[in-house]
């Protein structure tokens, strides 16, 4: 057992190697902003080489991991998420190139305009700096995050679980050749070397300033302490409580498919819905069609007791139900007096995350997206499109329901900040 | 002399106070992401005319905290940033009228694309939500603040210096009746009605999360304060310490013109120049010029040995002199090899504001554009152009030096977050 001393001593040596390795990340700041897209591809590209190239490695030190985390008897859905396998360092190294293949966002020119007195105005991308990301579990996001960061200018100071500790070292070993092979610093992306927990503590307390914004990867528990502790920005959401609304002028099978779809397509993403609201103006039979489909895909109903009348399978809903996010096949199902009914519930209930209305009634969807503050609305599409890659950024880091700054899912270009270039003939401001 | 249960007890009084003034804030929201610009508009119209209406009540009560004022022995930089005039009511009323003619950020589509499934996604325009703006000494903050936040949907809890505050009182009073004549709630634009001091610390812990920014406008110790305390994000700046580098390049009245502008035209503002930085390579007979046109001016001269040499009016220079923002007629002068040492001293010495090149080298100006990270980087032009007017926005709340949301000038563009409106026509989301 440490004496006093010898744990001051050891904290004062942990306090010592995180402002290291932040002021290491912030030392890489101008490198990496004056990099070409080229060079960030090139290295990016040698990554991904090199995950294939080191697979066995990676699946050893993933055979460690997995032998700890079963000794410590974690559940499996926990070994579900820490396990890797070929395909899944293939899908990492696929994830990389797709991310090679965007546009750089670096130096692009966002707006431009010429002022009266001819000044021309530009406002470029830039990066945002130095990114910390804290994460549990899935191994993938050392490569993923990485890859993300690079591609946007940012260095990056990597934090996952201690469960994936070893996976994560051998993939960040991948992430180091590629900076090696571009002539990138390594300061670019490091990996916390330490299961020490308080390691994050200080992280969230921004490294001497070092730390410019904190992306929480994880469960409700670890976002909530980020929120609730981090003296810098930070990008995530708290909660997924998405709901799916079926109009009075919905279209019964599109509706059927949306819901369908929007719960039980993967049950633990945030983008799944949460709560179904039924029109109480809906045809007699839409309710129990609906109720049918869910419950043959295996989900667990639970209602109000217009609902329950309409399925003898659903079980009563108590006022908990319509704040709960499942991540699991289970749904709330309320009935609710139109579109006005709907908007209520979900400005109530609503995490402002997504939540998505079927209906053929124009003026009755525009309401629904106008009224509604989710941070993704949707007309005749469901909840699972809530995702970077299904909106075309190629990749994200996360989703934020956050208002500032970035909302939605967060792409390479939202991992940017800007900076105003003004050319001008040597004019003066007046006055 | 309070006991310690008044204190506790009028602490108490003051808490409710202010949590009532936050959920007063945020009830307000809807209503005013629901508005109409031309409702907006109308009440912006109101306020103006009430302002010019009730023109000499303004005037008396701005008398009252003169006379508080001098009693008090404020300085008269202090008074004079305290007076109100004719001119300054009107020109309240005018800077009213200018957002007025400002198109309506809210609702306006800042992307949009279609996806292969053939999603159409439209990233749209909402309110950025409660905004706190605490500021000293000028009672226009009032009308400006006030007027730009209910531009952008935002409810706004103004909490002014207590020297300002009968004048503040009278110019809300025509900020309500606005409100009253386009049917707005009287929440959207509160005023903190007490001068305790605590009330700030309140605001900067965020009202129990009503609040969703904090906008600081005033000296250094108070965004200091708020930098260091606010549990909430922040925009605005520290400091202003902008240069403007003179090239071997440079058209020498070109120059002189910027250099005279940047440094004199105001030197309170955050876009007065600071230190001048010369390059060694310019023409012998170019320093002296340059130094004779800021001392002609008025200015006085603290510099390096070789600027010492070239004007006897210089004074030395320490190193603290790089680091100081005089806000004053006072100017730091230093000689650098070329624009690589003036980006290094910029780099180094510079808070990221606003910085200026004057040369005719394209590609000097363009190494400069590029490898500065300032807000805001100007090619022959003065660094007196930071300014949301000066850059087409209409009017600023502040300039922030954040990397996070805003960067430079924050208009009421800026002042506004976004949420995705997806259309579709029933598509899931395969896998």
């Amino acid at each position: 057992m440490n004496t006093a001393a010898e744990s001051a001593g050891a904290a004062a040596t942990l306090n010592e190697q995180m402002q290291a390795l932040g002021r290491t990340a912030a030392a890489a700041r101008g490198a990496l902003a004056q990099s070409s897209g080229a060079v960030r591809n090139a290295a990016l590209a040698a990554a991904a080489h090199a995950l294939r190239a080191q697979r066995a490695q990676i699946l050893a030190a993933n055979a460690q991991d997995m032998a700890d985390a079963q000794a410590r008897n974690l559940s499996s859905a926990m070994l579900d998420r820490l396990r890797l396998d070929d395909k899944r360092v293939e899908s990492m190294a696929r994830g990389i190139e797709d991310i090679i293949a965007l546009p750089d966002p670096l130096g692009s020119v966002a707006a431009e305009w010429t002022r009266p007195n001819g000044l021309h105005i530009q406002r470029v991308r830039v990066p945002l700096g130095v990114i910390g990301i804290i994460y549990e579990s899935r191994p993938n996001v050392t490569a993923d995050a990485g890859a993300l960061c690079l591609k946007s200018g940012n260095p990056v100071i990597l934090r996952g679980g201690s469960e994936s500790r070893q996976s994560s070292a051998a993939i960040h070993a991948c992430l180091l050749e590629g900076l090696r092979a571009a002539g990138l610093p390594s300061g670019a992306i490091q990996l916390v070397p330490t299961a020490d927990r308080a390691a994050v503590g200080m992280m969230l307390a921004g490294l001497n300033r070092c730390i410019d914004v904190i992306v929480p990867r994880g469960g409700r528990s670890l976002v909530e302490r980020v929120q609730a502790e981090a003296r810098v920005p930070v990008i995530g959401h708290l909660e997924g409580l998405c709901h799916v609304y079926v109009d009075r002028d919905a279209d019964p099978e599109m509706a059927r498919d949306i819901v369908v779809n929007a719960k039980l397509r993967r049950t633990g993403i945030c983008g799944a819905a949460e709560t179904l609201l039924v029109d109480r103006g809906c045809p007699g039979a839409l309710l129990p069609f609906l109720l049918d489909a869910l419950a043959e895909g295996g989900c667990e109903l639970r209602g109000d007791e217009a609902v329950q009348r309409a399925d003898q399978r659903v079980k009563p809903a108590t006022e908990q139900d319509w704040s709960t996010e499942y991540l699991d096949a289970i749904i709330s199902v309320r009935i609710v007096d139109g579109v006005e009914g709907a908007i209520e519930h979900i400005a109530r209930y609503g995490s402002a995350h997504t939540d998505s209305i079927v209906t053929n009634n124009a003026a009755t969807a525009e309401r629904f997206l106008r009224e509604l503050d989710s941070a993704i609305l949707l007309h005749n599409a469901s909840t699972q499109f809530a995702d970077g890659g299904e909106f075309g950024m190629g990749a994200e880091i996360g989703i934020s329901t956050d208002r500032f700054h970035a909302r939605g899912p967060v792409g390479v270009e939202q991992l940017t900040s800007y900076k105003y270039v003004v050319r001008g003939s040597g004019q003066v401001r007046p006055g």
